[in-house]
């Protein structure tokens, strides 16, 4: 806070919000500009509105002093940047304290929510109510916003796993202060406002989802009946190029609708990092872990080289036949194709121990991991995946795990790929080799979010606090998205350091996102930065002020 | 032609496409400013670009002479105001000439196309491959174009009957020449481009759709792989108010997934205007047909209250089950529930004669209206829809129909609701009440298209030939979206003569799309007034010019 300019805006909010929601203490500002990975971006302050309201005064005070501000609604973008916004110099504008939930309807199957609205919070709205419909739920933490996951795209494991897809209604503030709602919402009265993604006349929604250029401060988010039956199923795969075949497998089961949710394959690296930390003692503290130690693990904890899970939901018959054909598909494919339901899962706790002196296998380490992976696939939160974000440190992680506070590294790498056996075999090739060649294990992870498409999520995990690992990461993070842009796969998603890592095939796409941008929010005080390349608004900006 | 402008600009295009290319006849102009309902819009000329290229060049003259243009794929738009623009002088700009097929892939389940593709022939394109993928159609045309419904969100009945829910990777080109394209399809060999519809930063498709601000020369469709087997159902219901608990008994199966396709339920004047012409004798040549003549036809052709008709896809097994699980939904909701598939309508065909003499049941001429209902279910197009356009014609159709040529009066109102029995209820009786009144037939279709709503057609039949009825239809029109839009039931879609007719809550969303216009469109010449209002592009205009 260096700036007179600064000053008067910070008098300016705590006149709105109160003096108690403005925080300037240097540790917390500190604590805001931590990621998981390097990045220097300052924030002068952070301001925390309660109402829509206040978060339009917010703007147009932001708007009157030029000082630009980042809006978060829980911060935990975990590998993306966290709290940390996109440039330097931003004030946080933290949302949390909006966590109304302001509609809901068991018969049509929606809730409407504020930006602080948390998956806990869902979770625990719909377990109080006894609902018979189940959320979705990503595994990044039970305390992340639901339309902050939303708005940047995120995925869970049910039939409802893409979240942006299960969303309508936005309400919207705009930079300078005035609000719009999509869809119906737009008119008077509107009764299925909370139901139909597109209104009448062009479809707007899409603007305000991973941009700048608006803040939703209220969202409908579509819930899924809970099915008369639910089994989760699981396998495996012993050979590292036997991916292909699994995705080919499967691929006609989700385009007729036999799987209807988002299933995960993972590969050995993702799978160890959820079960344990690196393995220093093995390894002779050496990194990265290379593929001999890899079998060596792979074999003790009975870990494929994929490891696949996913989900029927439906009636008995309707799950029945559903088996039946993932039987037939997977066969001679993939290996240990297993079901499990609420009453196995049940027995297998209650027996794991004697099951262990018999087989010597340690399932109950197993099922500390397969519990989770189960209750996501029925849309409940869970930290569990937290966990691997202590991969490469030497202690382990606190009871409270928060990896920003940490120092654990990680970056995550989301590459889109089309749903077939080739593009997977290429594109976790060339992830698997580049990762390893630079010192980082390749925990893969690839869903399979629709019905021609793969989304992978690659984890760099690395500890923070070794000497050079910061930069290390970054350049590899770096050369990762390169390598795979340059083979056609392109990510969903960006980290807050390399928003403009992405090139067009001419300019005229970005030039039209920097007009509109510069439309909407002429003095470009929302998120500057913010998947809008902030270079080109300011060329752009010179240019016609 | 009047002005040295449009000569001018004529020139200009002639040399772009050809003379052969630019169409100033005067019969040829009449009959594009002909739709199935009055509006006086005067085309000064029709040009017909080839290529992307050429729609760029064409815009470019646009913009140079200031001569605003009006693209049209097919101009197949019944109902709605066919081949007419929004507002007065616009040039056609008939995109029909562009019918490549691209680019196809029987694995990944999608066709490329250009706007003059039609459902006729990406059907025949399918047939010839012997493509295991099946199309979705719209009962409108097998003429009408792919990529023309589906920037209207145009709909069918298949599982892909959301024909904008199941498109990506447009190219567009914007009104100043210059092209984008969108979701990956932005990035060089982008290999996602057909397959994912969001890229990364802001989506913009829904910009495109229902909007002048751009032409979508190029568009993904993505198709569904043929089911191991297929089963129609159809059902009725005798009681007017019998319509809400079967809404409410399909609901589940809808959310759920058991129901995946959209599912139509018609009442007795939609179902009767497509077995026959208004029955002039019956009512001693009176309008409306009141509720006790309909009564009699009812009973004398077996048509319910109202009709439903819907489809399950899948294996025998997955069919079985939710032929059971509809059946006890239904169960006291509807009479006759009825499995329709192959074998059986080859039986049913090959019977109709015997069976009409044992039950006196005319057989035959339902199958005539089942036959290409069935067929839209499979995504095989069909014209028979067309007949009912000429319900109120004294005289039958002829063997080519052509609603806009014969003097067919058509409007069709597009209300979407809650899928749920009240809202269902209260929309269908506000129609039927409004329209009766009014001296027309309340012929109404409602297509369960999402798991949340419901889409409803009214079709409102007149004969243009009868003095007044145009200026009486259109009042009517208006009088019913405005008595709809007062409970909360917006239509989706609207009529090129009432696009000015929606009223927002405030004023700051027209805005939003005025600026957004004026932004990407700052002359107005991509068809000024189509779903972004003329007269407040108008006013911005002058004060900002």
């Amino acid at each position: 806070m260096n700036s007179l300019k600064h000053k008067a805006a910070v008098n300016d909010w705590e006149r709105v919000v109160g003096k108690e929601n403005v925080v300037t203490r240097e540790s917390s500002l500190r604590e805001a500009e931590t990621s998981t990975f390097a990045i220097r971006h300052r924030v002068p302050a952070i301001v925390r509105p309660g109402t829509r309201a206040e978060v339009q005064e917010c703007l147009r005070i932001a708007n009157r002093r030029e000082v630009p501000v980042y809006p978060i609604s829980s911060g935990k973008n975990w590998g993306y940047g966290s709290r940390v916004p996109a440039s330097d110099g931003c004030v946080l504008l933290d949302l949390g304290r909006m966590n109304r939930i302001l509609d809901f309807s068991e018969d049509l199957a929606y809730v409407t929510v504020e930006p602080g609205v948390t998956q806990a919070q869902l979770y625990a709205f719909l377990q109080e109510r006894k609902s018979k419909l189940w959320m979705d739920a990503t595994g990044a933490s039970p305390h992340c916003s639901m339309i902050g996951n939303t708005m940047e795209r995120g995925f869970g494991h049910t039939p409802y796993g893409d979240h942006f897809a299960n969303s309508c209604g936005f309400e919207v503030v705009l930079p300078d202060g005035s609000v719009i709602e999509t869809g119906f919402a737009r008119f008077p009265s509107a009764k299925t406002a909370p139901l139909h993604r597109s209104g009448v006349g062009p479809i707007l929604d899409g603007l305000f989802s991973q941009s700048n250029l608006g803040i939703v401060t209220r969202m409908t988010i579509w819930l899924m009946p809970a099915p008369e039956y639910f089994q989760a199923y699981y396998f495996r795969c012993e050979q590292n190029d036997g991916l292909g075949a699994i995705l080919d497998a499967l691929r006609p089961l989700r385009l007729d609708g036999t799987i209807r949710s988002a299933s995960h394959i993972a590969n050995d690296y993702k799978v160890l990092s959820a079960l344990q930390q690196y393995p220093w003692d093995l390894t002779g503290g050496e990194t990265p872990l290379q593929g001999h130690h890899m079998a060596t693990l792979r074999n003790e904890l009975k870990i494929g080289a994929w490891n696949g899970s996913g989900a029927l939901y439906g009636t008995k018959a309707q799950v029945k036949e559903a088996r039946r054909l993932l039987r037939r598909a997977l066969k001679g494919k993939a290996t240990r194709l297993q079901f499990l339901d609420d009453r196995l899962l049940r027995l297998a706790a209650r027996f794991a121990k004697p099951y262990q002196l018999v087989s010597g296998w340690n399932l109950e380490r197993m099922l500390a991991v397969l519990k989770p992976v189960y209750g996501l696939m029925r849309g409940i939160p869970t930290d569990h995946p937290l966990f691997s974000t202590y991969w490469r440190k030497r202690t382990p992680p606190p009871p409270s795990m928060d990896p920003d506070r940490d120092g654990c590294g990680l970056l995550w790498c989301s590459p889109v790929a089309p749903n077939d056996g080739r593009s997977a075999h290429e594109l976790t090739g060339i992830a698997t080799e580049l990762i390893l060649r630079q010192g980082f294990e390749p925990a893969i992870s690839i869903t399979i979010l629709s019905e021609r498409t793969i989304s992978c999520v690659i984890a760099l995990g690395y500890d923070r606090e070794v000497e050079g690992e910061d930069e290390r990461a970054k350049s590899c993070y770096d050369e990762l998205l390169a390598a795979l842009a340059a083979k056609g796969y392109h990510s969903y998603r960006l980290s807050v350091g390399s928003m403009s890592a992405m090139g067009d095939k001419n300019s005229t796409y970005s030039e039209l996102l920097r007009d509109l941008k510069y439309m909407i929010d002429p003095k470009g005080i929302l998120s500057p930065g913010r998947y809008i390349p902030i270079s080109d608004l300011e060329k752009y900006r010179s240019a016609h002020l």
